[in-house]
């Protein structure tokens, strides 16, 4: 098996293993307490705060280890927007933040705050100008991710960081896809306000995040008061996780630039082959400004869920912000921000230590699969093609293609079929209720250089996606 | 080294180590992913809740796994009140709860809901007839622990259940006390509504709690939405924790009757022998309907905090809600509400497996080491005691003794030592400004049979606590 999923989580690093296993012997007793389990406790917590604010570039007294990634996100954005009110309601978010950001955004909003999303471009990187348009006097808080965990594209942290600071505006920075990277991919000495991470993403344990607030930061602890890690993370600190996690920061940033350098290579190797190999494939994500471990890629006329599955019996374990992979059967929000293909999409981020020759067997993995997936479903190219349910239409579009009720890639595979049958210059429209059709079938116009006229509700319920046929 | 902190913390169970290491190499991976790591994972979980519920005496699906024993307390409270927040914003707690119960009931006040707290006996207990009364038509949650955590006292949730079940109030029982000794300490067959848990108490690891939430039960998970765990607990799920934590509590209560019924003997060797052992000890809460494992006791004219530092020396790690050992100087508030001696408070609470040998050699050595915190104190009946500052009054009270400024036990030595040298019949008066004086001046006339008169505001600063002599 190769795991190719380390955006999502990593297995325990070894140096991780070994120092739960002492600390569980050791860090199990409350650190409140004045007997000597109790202190022991505590000496190892303070040392392992140290490491990890060394690690993150903070004091140790400005950081808090929480529960999970998560916690440190939804407290983070709760208690830096609490400790704002007087200044403002306003939250501003990339429109590519992780889910939990997002989610703290709409509680936010959800009760009576404001929340402004920020757009970005193709390659899904925010613009610093479109951050200071929208930095207002009732800004009470900015996040930004420092690498989208998606399609691994950095974010311009300290230009960002740069311009909240002049504006007086605290910005929370979710580093979660980056601790393990260091500086390379953290924007080193990025006047940031709050920073946010997660253990598990670096070869630390599950149920261990961390939070740093700088010194003068205003923050307001969210619910109910509780004296552990100075009032911003409730409940009874987990030592041992926390020692292990610590350990293993230092461990993985130790390799960072060797094995960053390393994997580099390796997602070269896919950016550059995937295409090559698998027609009608779309790397995405900066090529050049991104984590070194990430890639992701979308293949027109594929299911992503089918994909996943035989990539998974082919040994392969990936992850796909395709609309069939989701329980809403939304396209990846990442995704639809770039506005780029998501029908088969697929994210590979290697663990540290993958070895090259398990890429090689990917990408000669890979092709098969696709294709295997599209025979399935009679895309073009493929075999046993169904014919297209079109009909001619007394006016309007030459060609009227009812796909209501089909889910992605089927809208788009009848699409490519049916456009074949109409002339060039005419227009055919697809008449769809599916979410991802919205993203993709102007992405496949891009892809096949078709035009894509618009969309409007149609009479028959769902959407009509008109496309001119340009040759 | 003697660890008597079981209330508190216990170290890891040995299952609980070894289901740790194994699910570390299989749980590692995001159990909501479809590849064969993800699925592998999935299963631990489940198995692990299914595992969980049987001991907790639920439906696996009734049962989220949260960060601690304080998050699915703070979960619980705001959850179920937001779900009932049609029926009001009343909520019920006993005087006694764990402080993560009495933050979320402030966190609800501050929030403009109502507590009432339901006062205790001098054994800690609530009587169910004054939950009753409270219950009102808007009372949208009860909160009672199953056995309290300082004093070990039973509480009587059948009854306060069913009582609340009749009126249609749900009930949280806060079992973090009760759930590694099984039905005894946790009235199985309860009707409660919901249920938490602690695992780091049962010797599971910490980053574990559980909140069970009865199918019915109307329940609003409070902060942002997340998909984890039913939507009750955000966050990556912590699974070689949670099959570590379901192990060790499937092995403490295979065990549970038989230690139960070793270790109650051995606590019951402490409540007899420390008042013959130790003078002017105390030992509180319910004799006979309490946790097997522990006991608590006080010490007249001791300092809780030199009493915990001198059992430390010889070998004991023991805690204490003296105010001294407190943060905020305060006698711990499950004492006060019982109106019971804070001062010397010890509670000694034994993990499964204490060697009656270790039991013994502390009633060997705690004689000695109350002794010596006496005569460094000067008590009465110690060594080298000053002469107390006692003067004259002209009016009032025969004698005023000025403690302001002085801690506990300070004030109540004072009394002691002053009290011989005004006649039987007449009073004296201690001007303090301590804060266990109100609970320590009354629980010492109570011990040694003289009339507590009264407290009130003394001009000096601080409250005249009036003693008469009556032998």
């Amino acid at each position: 098996m190769s795991y190719f999923d380390a955006a999502s989580s990593v297995p325990l690093h070894p140096v991780a293993t070994q120092a739960l296993h002492a600390a569980l012997d050791e860090g199990w007793a409350d650190p409140a307490r004045v007997y000597r389990e109790g202190r022991r406790a505590r000496l190892l917590l303070d040392a392992a705060r140290e490491a990890a604010a060394e690690a993150v570039g903070c004091r140790p007294d400005e950081l808090s280890f929480t529960s999970s990634g998560t916690a440190a996100l939804h407290r983070g954005v709760a208690g830096a927007l609490a400790g704002r009110r007087r200044a403002g309601r306003g939250l501003v978010v990339s429109a590519v933040e992780h889910s939990a950001v997002l989610h703290a955004a709409a509680a936010h909003e959800a009760a009576g705050g404001t929340v402004t999303e920020v757009g970005v471009d193709r390659l899904g990187r925010v613009s610093p100008a479109a951050y200071a348009q929208v930095l207002g006097a009732d800004t009470a808080l900015a996040v930004l991710q420092s690498a989208n965990h998606e399609v691994g594209t950095l974010q311009p942290v300290a230009e960002v960081a740069d311009l909240c600071a002049d504006r007086g505006v605290p910005l929370l920075v979710d580093a979660a896809q980056s601790l393990a990277w260091g500086p390379a991919a953290l924007d080193a000495g990025a006047r940031w306000s709050l920073l946010a991470g997660s253990a598990h993403k670096w070869g630390g344990p599950a149920g261990v995040g961390l939070l740093a607030v700088r010194k003068g930061v205003r923050f307001a602890a969210p619910g109910p008061a509780d004296e552990r890690e100075s009032g911003r993370a409730p409940g009874f600190e987990n030592i041992p996780a926390i020692v292990a996690a610590a350990a293993s920061l230092r461990a993985v940033r130790a390799q960072a630039a060797a094995e960053g350098a390393r994997l580099r290579t390796l997602v070269d190797r896919i950016r550059t082959e995937v295409p090559r190999l698998v027609p009608d494939a779309e790397v995405v994500g900066d090529p050049e400004h991104r984590l070194p471990h990430l890639v992701t890629f979308s293949c027109l006329y594929v299911d992503g869920e089918a994909l996943l599955h035989g990539l998974d019996r082919a040994g392969f374990s990936v992850s796909s912000g395709s609309s069939c992979t989701s329980s809403t059967l939304m396209p990846s929000h990442v995704l639809r921000a770039m506005g780029v293909l998501s029908e088969g999409n697929v994210r590979v981020s290697l663990p540290p230590g993958t070895p090259g020759a398990d890429v090689e067997r990917f990408l000669a993995v890979l092709p098969g699969v696709v294709a295997e997936v599209r025979a399935q479903l009679g895309a073009p190219g493929g075999e046993s093609a169904p014919a297209p349910a079109a009909r001619a239409a007394p006016e309007g579009p030459a060609v009227v293609i009812d796909a209501l009720g089909r889910r992605c890639p089927v809208p788009v595979i009848e699409l490519a079929k049916a456009l074949g049958g109409v002339p060039v210059g005419a227009t055919l429209s697809v008449l769809s209720d599916d979410e991802a059709a919205k993203l993709d079938i102007p992405a496949w116009c891009g892809m096949r250089g078709q035009e894509y006229v618009g969309a409007q509700p149609s009479a028959k319920g769902g959407t009509a996606f008109t496309v001119r046929r340009l040759s």
